[in-house]
């Protein structure tokens, strides 16, 4: 009898089976592939778009916010959108087949390494539909076989998406079982993939601190993971005002609901009272919500129709994904700093400032994926860094730091020509 | 009070806080660190090889065998070649610092990534004291703190050489708590240190099978393990028969007791009859115990002197680190490559051969850390390969795959250097 635990098995087992083809897979094929989801993605709308609204129906019965069903959403605008996306994907270089580092050793070994996928990744997210295209496009053009766990709010979309597809890839002569999903949404199953070491060479989770944290704990495959943004902009004493209004505004309120928005606005002391009332103004009008110490509160406790509330602890290290500030002033850089230090999760950190020492100084020890000199922290994502798309930001240091790219989905394994050389 | 919890847990704080100023140590003290490590080495021989006598002592005593008490015992000669080893890590480059793959984006962000450590690295070791020195100059090079727990057996080595790490790097500038020896041998703190996620950013285990499981199930933090190694080398039917009798001979023979050694020799049936009473005598004059397949034996029955076993099951895909080799002969190419494919650990395979096409489907297709066309598996090592030392060999493929050197022990951060730049 087929059980749900025997179904994962037989799936795991499939993706690694067709990891192997895949590995060698040639750029023109994968491409083709990307190319029929792309269109299969507008020519079968309507499948996806009905199982979606099941989906929605749902989750609107079940009291979901509007945020969320906004983020459960697909619309024909979407998928245009998804399929645009995959197309990118198509049209970034294949890392697959790399030959790096090669070079000749005194005893004539000519040795090198070549880039090869890393096998099968498993991805296990939470609600936004899209995430089932985005990581297929990337794990196949990168070589990886791939074992979707999405959210059960979205299941009727991921499995109308996944058959999608598994039946444009095929059709470009992929190997079966290259891209697979768990269409039972019980927690266990989870579990199980967590222990499917032999299988799953590397776990990504996306969505909130406590799937990843459950993950990290419970994996025993490398898990690479970020996603946790608690980003500060510091705005030193010598900054340039107008920069450094420009630069705050943008990272809180461009893109306030994810994890390269400012969380933490950091200001000095000696420059506090002509740079708060400025931004305070232009958050004010964006209907940003400010957590201010109470220097800051003083300093803009006078200015008429701002959203102040005095800051708690809660409000230090918080991501708030949403139109809140939290705004501390500083004396000094080194206060500054040992302010990150303590609060930050690695993710983005910025300073403004015409100071070169200083400037120099964050760069070198500010611990995060990203340290910024006088720009936006929104900027840290895969396509603003140049590498094409991306499947997520790891805020660890181990494998990929930063923006988790096509060359991040890979290894590489040491090629050695000999002549016949044995060791002495 | 003191307990053995609470200790670890000052040990693993005081390590990050090193951790963070160690990061920014200049070369210069790093290696000064490293030169009077070395000195004191020799200088105060007496206290470490006192020490050892009485590990040494209590393992005979309790029965260990004469090969685990060699790997055990520490001499002069021993001490020099540390001593050796670790002015040898002081001659190779800082690989913190580095500042690679800058560029300018159209923006004019001009971005690139700059190596940093990796942060605290555990060691979980087994017997052999020497690493305990390993790893502590290869940490210290790189910027890592350190915290070190060694096996029981070598306990007062350990604590002998980790205090003498320890008061000579301080002699040398570098911040206290750099490298900390957990002292109790009570498994239950090895449990502890694996959950120590906040502290640790890497854990390393260096041992047995058994232990590397262990430590890869039940880690919070990242693992880059290794050490397994199922080594297999193919003998084409193209192969000259001399260079495959001299490679085979030395993958086996030249260091049996290491993870690179040759385990299994798959010979094609084409080339078995004129190569395997070759290779036999030649093994047979190393005392090599030969496991042979049912053909092998055949073939090599009516010779004399050799110590012939049939093969089981049990042989195919066993690390022997002995003496002995398994011996299977294959009917194609294909053959040994799914052989490989199904016992390979993924360390290092290799093959002799002199058909091109050959060659580089063995270079392609099998997925091993270290893949050699007509050389012997035993040049699988970081100073072989001209990293310097190592700390290892991956077999994993995420963050390092093969020779752990220094720059396996770094991470990266993305520098942005702007002008006022804002995400439009």
């Amino acid at each position: 009898m087929n059980t749900p635990e025997s179904e994962l098995e037989a799936k795991a087992k499939a993706a690694k089976t067709a990891s192997k083809r895949l590995a060698y897979l040639s750029t023109e094929v994968k491409n083709k592939a990307l190319a029929y989801i792309a269109d299969d993605l507008l020519t079968k709308k309507d499948d996806i778009l009905t199982a979606n609204k099941l989906d929605y129906k749902e989750a609107r019965a079940s009291g979901m916010s509007a945020a969320m069903l906004d983020r459960l959403l697909l619309t024909v605008e979407r998928l245009q959108a998804m399929a645009q996306d995959v197309l990118t994907v198509a049209a970034l270089p294949d890392p697959v087949g790399e030959v790096f580092e090669m070079r000749t050793l005194p005893n004539s070994l000519m040795i090198g390494k070549k880039r090869v996928p890393l096998g099968v990744i498993g991805a296990i997210y939470e609600s936004r539909p899209n995430v089932t295209i985005d990581i297929s496009s990337l794990c196949l053009k990168s070589g990886n076989a791939l074992i979707l766990r999405g959210g059960k709010e979205s299941i009727h979309s991921n499995i109308a998406l996944a058959r999608l597809v598994q039946k444009s890839i095929a059709r470009a002569g992929v190997p079966d079982g290259a891209i697979q999903l768990i269409e039972n949404t019980d927690r266990t199953l989870v579990n199980q993939m967590l222990k499917m070491g032999d299988y799953i060479d590397m776990v990504v989770p996306r969505g909130g601190a406590g799937l990843i944290k459950f993950v990290k704990e419970n994996a025993v495959m490398p898990v690479v993971a970020g996603g946790i943004g608690v980003c500060h902009t510091y705005i030193d004493r010598s900054a340039d005002i107008g920069m450094a209004v420009a630069i705050a505004y943008n990272a809180k309120v461009q893109r306030p609901t994810v994890c390269n928005a400012l969380d933490s606005l950091l200001v000095h002391a000696e420059i506090a009272e002509s740079y708060l009332p400025k931004i305070a103004v232009e958050f004010a009008k964006a209907g940003v919500e400010m957590h201010c110490d109470e220097t800051a509160l003083s300093i803009l406790k006078p200015s008429s129709g701002l959203k102040l509330v005095p800051s708690t602890d809660e409000d230090w290290g918080k991501e708030f994904l949403s139109l809140i500030a939290a705004i501390k002033v500083v004396p000094s850089l080194d206060e500054a700093l040992n302010h990150i230090e303590r609060y930050s999760s690695g993710h983005s950190e910025a300073i403004v400032t015409e100071d070169y020492t200083a400037a120099m100084r964050f760069l070198n020890e500010v611990d995060a994926a990203c340290v910024y000199v006088n720009a936006s922290t929104r900027f840290t994502d895969g396509s603003q860094f140049g590498l094409g798309a991306e499947l997520g930001i790891s805020t660890q240091k181990m494998h990929a730091r930063g923006p988790i790219g096509l060359k991040e989905l890979t290894s590489y394994k040491w090629l050695i020509f000999g002549s016949g050389q044995v060791r002495p």
